[in-house]
């Protein structure tokens, strides 16, 4: 099955917005095994929204569409996609109902224009819109179906979930189903060398791997009859993806990111977590902080951008920062020992490099980074070596920063348990 | 003129990677006063990207295609393009002279398959990439002009921005100027109701408005014959502008950011900043520090998650927290006031809130925050009631932090030229 993508926003054509739609939708109908060979992006103009419209219709046997569904005169996709499919539009009453409460639950009145988004193409499916004031349509033509979205990601993404994936599954009538094993401390080369032979011998499950930053997923995708049939084929493949990996594997649950995945661990292990921060200067926090409910297992952190401030706060001898200045295996060393006795944290993080532009030198060039992760007294240190513009290697550290945390907690942990036995 | 923007990439179909490329191409080309109708993603695929080329030559002027100019076979771009010009491809000595440079300088070895990369169709004209190794190309063709450019935006940016942009200029045959006035502090709403007027009565120069996180951005865009013309026909404009908006204007400058702005402030006033986060949790700290050179005005921050981290950094008061809780006028305060003890900053800014998405009551709902501004003891609270995800709150507070920043140091500024004389 062919699905396409019509993304419909002036302030799209204008760079005023970044195509996030695409990326979310693109990836939701990989994941659920429908291709897409081609993505368009068009104005509110109703020619070329209906010219895009032709062509997608006689290319794909799905067209998404996004966008378009407000109550404003320039909000065209609802009206041209009927006026495609020679369908009329009339006020649902359902609809109408449900926008009205949305309304009145927020305190807000009703205006009359608000009204248009009620409108909806004969014989259409609507999907109700508890997030927004556009209920999103479907419209069914023998040979292509249209799936009507709202343009706000807030909107979009839970209609997709709730009701679009159902859909789709009914109409290529078999389950596709696919589980995202997520690798952190690992090359995507390296990862793809690894598993050529998985690769080379796959096709159902399919298997594929994707580079993020600091990470590596690898995706599992089966179709089969049922679900349970889809889990059965995967199921060999996620356990060999496993045994080759192990502990580099931080999760198997698409909605787990690395962060997550490290309070959890941290939660699990009854430990606290404490920063300090010098190149990346609260990124690393900030990222925790994604994280609802990090309140239990992290209290405070520290971003000690000047010397003075590894010194006063985390008590960095002045000696050390002299003899081997503040990007060193020593100061790093020195700034996690100071975090542990500030926060009183079981575990702590310290970070210190040449984010640049400026600042590097021959001996310590940008890019230069030293993490130290202290377990309870026991500290490990790695120095890397990154590239990028200076937002990059600073995003890039918060990521190897957790890919440490985790190594040492779990390190720390076989230790505690075979203490026991 | 009209361009139209095509990216190549099956990366793009499957969702892996954003489409930042799209939102930049179409941004530069609306500054330069250059339509685009269409946007177009496609695959990896000689047949489908022969396909769009067609299709986007027949509608534009200028075709600007971006990926695929990789060493790969799956990189098309170059050889579709001179396919469809009827161009034969040549290996090209400069390209290939400034690659082995690239390597050289590196201390990399180039392999076989990277040549593929300096074959360039006949007749076209090379554009040097000291960033990469792919050079970018541009082909003409009577009718339609195609700029192929490399994917990866630390390419594609600095070859637009050195080669693409005076090209465009060249084939439009007139200067088109724009330059962006950058509010903080003002809903788009609001702003677009005060220029009413001026965007009522707009032909040349236009004027537009866009929202960006916590700040609004006024673009005016001249044609002319030359800058010098262009330049004389925005003025007025801008000078009314500058006018309306007075202190609301952070800057004039399309590279100045709002946290680039607040800076340059304190270092001109040469007063130092310390911070003292909750809910953002190192955001606005990691965020001060993009800007390069930072280390000048900011020495230390603090995350101060629990309440006992407000306790034992800051010397909030146990009675305050039980009695007004930790996210309260009464906290940020104290808050404040102890960051400025702890950091000796001149300027110290203390953030509480409830980002959500649990933790919200009905007397203090998800996305109340405090923010604190204490500039030599002269200390002004401002609290704001957010909407949107945990992210977005969060997001939204380091902007309203940074415009209370400068609001606050301004006011300081002008008390202490006020007070000299």
């Amino acid at each position: 099955m062919i699905a396409e993508i019509i993304c419909v926003g002036t302030e799209l054509l204008l760079g005023n917005i970044v195509n996030t739609n695409a990326a979310y939708l693109a990836e939701q109908c990989a994941m659920l095994g429908v291709s897409s060979y081609f993505q368009v992006v068009v104005g509110d103009n109703k020619e070329r929204l209906m010219y895009v419209i032709k062509t997608a219709a006689e290319r794909s046997d799905v067209v998404i569409l996004c966008g378009g569904l407000g109550p404003t005169e320039y909000d065209l996709t609802k009206e041209t996609v009927a006026e495609f499919c020679n369908r009329k539009m009339y006020e649902d009453a359902h609809s109408k109902a449900c926008l009205e409460q949305y309304f009145a639950a927020r305190g807000l009145e009703m205006t009359e224009n608000n009204l248009k988004q009620v409108m909806i193409p004969e014989g259409a499916k609507v999907l109700d819109n508890p997030n927004g004031t556009a209920p999103g349509v479907i419209v069914e033509e023998e040979q292509t179906k249209y799936i009507l979205l709202p343009g706000p990601p807030m909107e979009l993404q839970p209609m997709f979930e709730n009701h679009v994936m159902t859909y789709l599954k009914g109409l290529t009538g078999e389950e596709i189903c696919s589980q995202t094993v997520k690798l952190c401390g690992a090359s995507e080369s390296k990862v793809e060398t690894q598993i050529k032979d998985l690769i080379d011998a796959q096709s159902n499950p399919t298997i594929a791997t994707y580079a993020k930053p600091g990470e590596v997923h690898i995706r599992v995708t089966a179709k089969a009859a049922n679900q349970k049939e889809a889990n059965k084929i995967m199921k060999p493949v996620v356990k060999e993806l496993k045994s080759r990996f192990g502990h580099q594997i931080y999760t198997t649950d698409e909605k787990v990111t690395l962060e997550k995945a490290v309070v959890e661990l941290l939660q699990g292990a009854d430990l606290t977590i404490g920063l300090a921060e010098s190149c990346t200067a609260g990124m690393l926090s900030a990222r925790l902080v994604n994280v609802p409910g990090v309140s239990d297992v992290y209290k405070m952190g520290v971003t000690t951008y000047s010397n003075k401030a590894k010194r006063t706060l985390l008590n960095v001898k002045k000696s050390t920062l002299r003899k081997h200045g503040a990007v060193s295996q020593q100061t790093a060393e020195e700034m996690v020992k100071g975090c542990a006795q500030l926060t009183g944290a079981d575990v702590t993080v310290a970070i210190t490099g040449v984010a640049g532009p400026d600042g590097g030198t021959e001996e310590k060039p940008v890019g230069l980074v030293y993490i130290a992760c202290n377990v309870k007294g026991n500290i490990r240190i790695k120095k890397h070596q990154l590239k990028g513009s200076r937002s990059k290697i600073r995003e890039n550290t918060t990521s190897l920063a957790l890919t440490l945390v985790r190594e040492c907690v779990m390190e720390y942990l076989s230790r505690v348990t075979f203490g026991k036995k």
